[in-house]
């Protein structure tokens, strides 16, 4: 063994995990989402957990990549890295709501999502037959917490479906009940950031949210992610109002020369997720200081190395990182909390959607304390497969498939027959 | 262990290794220049070896942060890359002789210097821990081989002051000598690419050295390197003539627009080792399209760890990368070998000074086959340390206080005592 056990067999299983009515710019979130379980096993026996995008995009091309992945020693992340890098960058679907509000989806994005399973996979197994933490493979962390911020959302009390699970969050339409479920979210896991999903509401009704937030938690970093979902007139409207009461606003609009005029306008901080989602829009965003904190997400940056070459990149321009994140699992966040531990200037408090899910496929679901997340030294991401659980969600897949690929229009459809998204900006 | 036993001493030895008279810009390389090799011991025993600049500036900072590594796990790389990192960037030297071609000398640079041989030494008794290579330890080799260049000089037959060491090499004066030697690599390593080291003499006589080098090996790139010794003038009108001969010039001129208005005007590559030798040198130079080719030294970035960061910076911005080197001995070239070995993008073969060490400190010195180092899969860096040479190197560093410090201003001094060195483009 140089570089870890070799990879004998690549497991995916796709799941549709029960989601709750969450709203944001382009509609609201299905009953269920798809996501895909990757199990990486060596011929040590190992198996190591990865999780990613479940749309079929992914699926097929999780299906191709797996074959080469056959083989590969464990500990070769570099090497997985690069698995099918010839692919051209042909673009999938212009429009941001597809694939989960990142930018646009290219054959390029969905590979190195696909890819960011597999090298957390392999990590995982990799750790475990070291007996190392994955943060271990990465340097080393150097902090034993990791901050999230409480991810709120303008959301229906229930699926305007039949059949469709509930949850126990209530509506929240109004500023009141955005506070409500701030304390909610500070009770489960004292929360000590939050975050607000905007783009859904007038502006002046989403900064009356904010303000809220602001009267009821004086002492908590807010922010306010609009996803792309207003003009540069808009934004600059709202980042006035908003200074000093925002620590960032998220992709306010979308133009690079919207965004760094809004910048020098107002010297608001801008976070983005969305035009800034791959290498290549890296430099011209940078070179206009269109944004001031890249926050990356693992999946589709391709992984946990790609993540932290991003934040290098950031260091090196004087930008701040954190980490964005979609509906996910456990498997994830074990993932994210690992690297992040390992950034020393990763100076936000993470994003995550994790309090909104209430199936898991790890035997120990995460809970927040302090709004943290403790870094395990337990070998490889330090969780355990539920089988039953996995078993349980892919027999769901199986038996819904209108539901397998995430559409926020169609779910949105259900209510409002006549919706269509709107493509530049919805305010 | 979670991530490596704990350090529990750090030894410093300073030694002098013999060198020969390689002129530059500045001047001439003494008959002995210090190193300094630093050995981390941990508590189960295990001894990691590292190598950096060894002048008296070094020694003290790595006398100090020393104290700080013990009792830290060895596998804590970005822990120790961030010790000492509240130092100030206090100016050391603005003369880039100083230190040895690289850049102006700052307190923040000399503390990375130290960190990278202490990260070095950590990582090589982790790896020796867990039995894996280092480059397992940065996400595994992505190749077998690391193609380095041969590194040519302008030379003296011999150190014109008494008790100096002689080398074999004989003179290189002008393009015959240059080529001599250029076949002497050849024979000796099978280089596949040359570097002559320039801002010796005459520009047109340089440019003449070239094209017979080029004549003499069509099927090898090549490169020249003035140590930024010429004005912009200089640089086009070298950069014109050699367009098309060599496959960059390395710090033809110092100054970013004019690196930048030479390479728009010329299309040549250009690469540097002195513009950009710090994190913060990289969004300018970047910005202007100063540069085409980062040469990273992982002794002054930092590391190996940062050695990969600032790869992917270059990589966020279509940038070339590959390796400087300075006089140095088999721990660092081993180092050097292990992290070039991961970056996939690693487009140029590396420089290195080794073939003009005569003496080592490891038992197995290197060879060079094809102009590659094969890449070991052997524990560490897969090297061993030979003690009876490290005493013998301390043994001439205690004798020779007056050889401690590099000076290539000193030495040249010594044949041509009213030697001054210039200020500004020599050229």
């Amino acid at each position: 063994m140089t570089v870890g056990s070799l990879i004998t067999d690549v497991r995916l299983t796709p799941i549709l995990i029960a989601d709750a009515p969450l709203l944001n710019v382009g509609g609201v979130h299905q009953p269920y989402t798809p996501r895909l379980i990757v199990e990486v096993e060596t011929d040590s026996g190992i198996v190591g957990l990865g999780e990613t995008y479940g749309d079929s995009v992914y699926l097929s091309r999780a299906a191709e990549l797996a074959r080469a992945l056959i083989g590969m020693p464990s500990g070769a992340f570099n090497a997985i890295r690069s698995l099918g890098d010839r692919a051209s960058s042909e673009l999938l679907a212009d429009i941001p709501i597809a694939g989960g509000l990142r930018g646009a989806l290219t054959t390029d994005k969905v590979r190195l999502s696909v890819l960011s399973a597999f090298e957390v996979a392999a990590m995982d197994a990799y750790g475990r037959e070291l007996g190392l933490p994955v943060h271990a493979l990465l340097g080393g962390k150097v902090r034993d917490r990791v901050d999230y911020s409480g991810y709120l959302f303008y959301k229906w009390a229930e699926h305007p479906v039949a059949d469709a699970p509930a949850d126990a969050w209530g509506a929240a339409l109004d500023p009141d009940s955005v506070v409500r479920q701030a304390r909610k979210f500070f009770a489960l896991g004292g929360f000590r950031s939050f975050k607000l999903k905007g783009g859904v509401f007038a502006p002046d009704a989403e900064c009356a949210a904010i303000e809220a937030l602001a009267a009821a938690f004086p002492d908590h970093p807010l922010r306010l992610d609009p996803n792309g979902g207003w003009s540069a007139a808009t934004a600059l409207r709202v980042a006035e109002r908003l200074r000093g009461t925002v620590e960032y606003l998220e992709d306010p609009t979308t133009g690079l020369d919207d965004l760094a005029e809004l910048h020098r306008r107002t010297g608001i901080p801008l976070a983005t997720n969305m035009v800034v989602t791959s290498v290549a829009e890296i430099a011209p965003a940078f070179a206009r200081d269109a944004v001031q904190v890249v926050l990356s997400d693992h999946h589709f940056w391709g992984g946990l190395l790609a993540t932290r070459d991003l934040a290098a990149v950031c260091r090196a321009h004087g930008k701040g990182v954190s980490m964005h994140s979609n509906t996910h699992l456990g498997i994830s966040l074990a993932a994210m909390t690992q690297v992040a531990a390992t950034i020393p200037d990763l100076d936000y408090a993470c994003d995550t959607h994790y309090p909104w899910q209430a199936e898991d496929v790890i035997t120990a679901p995460f809970e927040f304390d302090g709004g943290a997340i403790e870094v395990t030294d337990t070998p490889g991401l330090g969780i355990e497969l539920d089988r039953d659980a996995v078993a349980r969600l892919h027999e769901r897949w199986r038996r819904l498939p209108a539901l397998r690929e995430r559409d926020d229009v169609a779910a949105m459809r259900a209510a409002d027959p006549g919706y269509r998204p709107i493509r530049g900006p919805k305010f």
